[in-house]
C-alpha cells in the first residue's frame, strides 16, 4: 500500500466533474474571446529560474538533475514557459498573440487549505499590445468567466493598481529608499498589522512620518491625490494610463468589477504596469483569489524582440473555495441519463439499446459485470441513472421493455421497437 | 534564450487545436460510455516502480529526491496510480468502477518519431468485473472512439489475444523453459526477423525444433488447434475466455475490429488475461498504435481486495501518425466565427457589438492593439474570420455598420440595429 505525496491530491470522479465544469467555464470564454489553447511541457531548465531569482529559489522548486545531466524543474508557473514559445516563433506570430492553457504547476511550499503543492491554473496572456485595451480585454475576460460560473459583483472584486504608482511615489521619497522592498511591504500589508508594516516601510529606507503619510495616501486611492503628492511624469502616465484601461474596461463590460485599490501590487517583481487581484467581496475567502497585470520586459528579458504583454492565472484551488462559498460551486453527483438492465440472457437487445441510447450522445452504462436484478439496479442507483431500461427475457418474449423512471420508481411497458425509437431522449414521460 | 529540454514539445494553437479535438472525441466518447473522470497527480513514490519492478528502471524514468527527502518520479504511467486510487477507497465505490482521464506522462528513453520523453495518453479503466462483457465494453470504447474519429476499419484492427495462451503452450514445453523471457520473444517477434526470434526462443529454453513448432502454432492463430496442442486447463480456459469476449465484442459493435492474433503478448508483466493491440491496417505505421488488456491481480499487488481489471491507453502521438495517414487528422486552422474592426473612435459600439456575439457562444475578436484598418484586415485574415464586422465613424453616423464576407470580399451596409438583432449567427448572406 503506497501513499501519495503529500500536497499533490486524488480527485475522484465527483469532484473532478465539478472541477472539469469550471475548467471547461473558463476555457469556453476564453475560446470566445479568440484566446487559443497552447499545450506547454511539465519541465523545463531550471535556469529560466535560478538566472532570474538566485540559486534559493530551487528550494522552492521541484527541481533535479535528469539521467542526461541536465538541471531541470517541474515548471512553479507558465509565463517563462510562454515567453520562451513567443520568443522561439516570433517572427511567425501574428501579432496580437491571444493564449490560454489549463495545466498543473509544481511548488515546494507549505501545505494550507486552497493550496497544494500540485495546483491548477488557467492562464490567459496578451503578447504584442501596450494598449489599454489589452488590459481591459483581460479584465474583461475574467469577469465574464466569473460570472459564467455563476458569480456577480456580489461575490467578487477586482483591486486594481499601476506598478508604476506605488514605484513612482516612493521615488519621490530619499534616494535609498529600496522601492522593491517597501512595494513588497505593501504586498503583504492586508495580511499583516498597521505597525508592522509601518515597520517593513521603516526598513525599507522611509521615516515613520513618511510611512504614516505614504500609507494614509496610497489607502485613500485617490488617484488626483498621488498624482499631485508626486507631481513626476512616470506618476501622472501611471494614473493616466490606469484611468484609460478601466475605461476600456468600462465599454468591455467589466467596470463595475474593478475597485481602484493602490495597496494592489503583486508579490511578482516582472510586473510593470496595470496590476489587479481577484477578491471575494464578502470577505469569507481572505486571501487575494487570482491575480494578473502588465509584464512588458519579461520577452526581451527572454532574448526576444520588445513585446508587451498582459495576462492573469486563475488558480482552480482558490477558485473552487469562492465558488464553494458563494454557493455556485458545481453538482458533484454524478449525471448518467440510462441505465439498460439485462435479466437473463438479454445481453443482445441490451447492447443494441445502449449502442442507440450512446449514439443520441447519452451517458449510457449496461451490465459489464453479470450481476443480478437487484445488484444492477443498486449500481443504476448509485451512478444516479434516470431511466433504467429492464430488458428481461419474458418482456423480450413479447417485444417489450421496461422503462422505470428512477425519481418515481413508476415504470411502464414499452413495445421495443418504439426504444428509443426515434425519440431523441425517450423517458417514462414518453410512454406513461 | 533558454532551449525546451529534449523530448519535450510545445504546442502551438494551431496542432494544439487538432490535438484537443481528438483528445475530446476520445473523452466524450468514454463518458457516453458512463465513465468518470478522475484527476490523478504528477508525481508518485519512486517505490511504486522500483519495488516491482527493481532499481534499474530508475534509468528510464524522471525520478529524484524531492525537498523533503522523499524518493519521487514524475509518473511514467497511469495505472500504479490508478490500482493506488482504487485501494485507497476500495469499500466506498460501488463497481464497476468506470474511469478515464487523459495527462501527460514521462519516461527517459530514446526519442523517435511518435515517440516523446513527455507523451499523453488517455486512459480508460474498468475496475470490479472479470466478466468478459468488461474486456468487450473497453474494446467497444476503443473501437468507437477511434470510428468517432473518422477511422474505418480499413484503417485500424485490434489484434486480440489472451496471455494464458502462449503462457499455457510455453508450460507444455521442458520445466526449465522461461515463460516470460519467451512471452518477451514473441512480444519483440514483429520488429525481428524470424532467425532472431527462434534464437530469443532458445534462449528461453526452447530447442530450435520446438521454437520452430511454437512459431508456427502461434502464428496459425487457429485456436482450435491450439487447444489440442496443449490440452490443458489453462489452456482451453483461456481460449473459452478469448471466445467469449469476441462473442459480447459481437453484441457491444466491436467485432469487426478484432482479429485473433496469437503473438499479441504486449510487453508489460501485469497482463493476466486478454491482450490486445491497435494496428494500422494499411501497414504504414508499423508499431502498434496503442494496446490495452486485463489485469486482475494488480490491485492486490497494491495492498488491495482481489479485484479484476482491465483497461487501454491510447497515447496521443501514435494516434495522431495514424489519423494523419489516414487522412483525418482534425484540420489545424483556427477558427474564428467573426472579427470586429474599429475605424476611428468606434470602440464603444465596436465592444458592444462583440459582446453580442460573444454571448451567443461564438469566436470573435476585436482590436486591442490600437492597429490600423489595414493591420486589422490583415490579422482578421490571419486568424481566419469568417465575418468581418467593421464599425466606422461614418457609417456609425448613418447608424450603420459593413459586414465582410472574408471569403468572397464582398461587403453590405446593414443597420446596426439589426447586427446583431434576433439571429443567432449574422452573416453577409441574411443582409445582401
Amino acid at each position: 500500500m503506497y501513499d501519495r505525496i503529500k500536497g499533490f491530491r486524488d480527485f475522484y470522479p465527483g469532484e473532478m466533474g465539478a472541477r472539469r465544469a469550471t475548467i471547461d467555464t473558463l476555457e469556453e470564454t476564453a475560446s470566445r474571446y479568440g484566446f487559443r489553447e497552447i499545450g506547454t511541457p511539465a519541465l523545463e531548465r531550471a535556469e529560466m529560474w535560478t538566472d532570474k531569482s538566485g540559486e534559493d529559489i530551487v528550494d522552492e522548486l521541484y527541481a533535479f538533475e535528469d539521467q542526461g545531466g541536465r538541471h531541470v524543474t517541474l515548471t512553479p508557473e507558465l509565463t517563462p514557459t510562454v515567453a520562451r514559445m513567443v520568443v522561439a516563433k516570433q517572427q511567425e506570430l501574428s501579432k496580437p498573440i491571444k493564449w490560454f492553457s489549463t495545466r498543473p504547476f509544481w511548488r515546494y511550499e507549505q501545505v494550507q487549505q486552497g493550496r497544494q503543492r500540485e495546483f491548477y491554473q488557467t492562464n490567459v496572456d496578451i503578447f504584442g499590445s501596450s494598449e489599454p485595451e489589452a488590459d481591459a480585454e483581460i479584465l474583461a475576460w475574467a469577469a465574464d468567466a466569473l460570472t459564467n460560473l455563476g458569480l456577480t459583483e456580489e461575490h467578487f472584486e477586482f483591486r486594481i493598481s499601476h506598478r508604476d504608482i506605488l514605484g513612482g511615489v516612493l521615488e519621490t521619497y530619499d534616494a535609498d529608499v529600496d522601492v522593491t522592498e517597501a512595494i513588497r511591504a505593501v504586498d503583504k500589508s492586508e495580511k499583516i498589522s498597521q505597525a508592522e508594516y509601518h515597520d517593513l516601510l521603516v526598513e525599507a529606507g522611509l521615516t515613520y512620518d513618511q510611512a504614516a503619510e505614504f500609507d494614509d495616501l496610497i489607502a485613500s486611492g485617490d488617484l488626483d491625490a498621488v498624482e499631485e503628492f508626486a507631481d513626476t511624469d512616470r506618476v501622472t502616465a501611471a494614473v493616466e494610463n490606469l484611468q484609460n484601461v478601466l475605461a476600456a474596461a468600462e465599454d468591455f463590460g467589466a467596470r463595475e468589477h474593478c475597485t481602484i485599490s493602490l495597496e494592489t501590487a503583486r508579490g511578482l517583481d516582472y510586473y510593470t504596469g496595470v496590476v489587479f487581484e481577484c477578491f471575494d467581496s464578502t470577505g469569507e475567502v481572505s486571501r487575494s483569489i487570482f491575480g494578473g497585470g502588465r509584464y512588458d520586459d519579461l520577452i526581451e528579458g527572454f532574448g526576444g524582440q520588445p513585446t508587451p504583454a498582459v495576462g492573469v492565472a486563475p488558480g482552480l484551488a482558490p477558485l473552487s473555495l469562492l465558488l464553494q462559498r458563494a454557493g455556485v460551486w458545481p453538482d458533484e453527483e454524478l449525471v448518467t441519463e440510462y441505465y439498460v438492465l439485462q435479466v437473463g440472457d438479454t445481453r443482445s437487445e441490451a447492447a443494441r439499446i445502449t449502442r442507440d441510447l450512446r449514439d443520441r450522445g447519452h451517458v449510457v452504462e449496461t451490465d459489464v459485470a453479470g450481476r443480478s436484478f437487484g445488484a444492477q439496479l443498486d449500481y443504476a442507483d448509485s451512478i444516479n441513472a434516470g431511466t433504467v431500461v429492464i430488458v428481461g427475457e419474458q418482456d423480450l418474449a413479447n417485444d417489450e421493455v421496461t422503462i422505470k423512471d428512477m425519481e418515481s420508481g413508476d415504470q411502464f411497458q414499452v413495445p421495443i421497437d418504439e426504444f428509443p425509437g426515434d425519440r431523441d431522449r425517450p423517458t417514462y414521460e414518453d410512454f406513461a
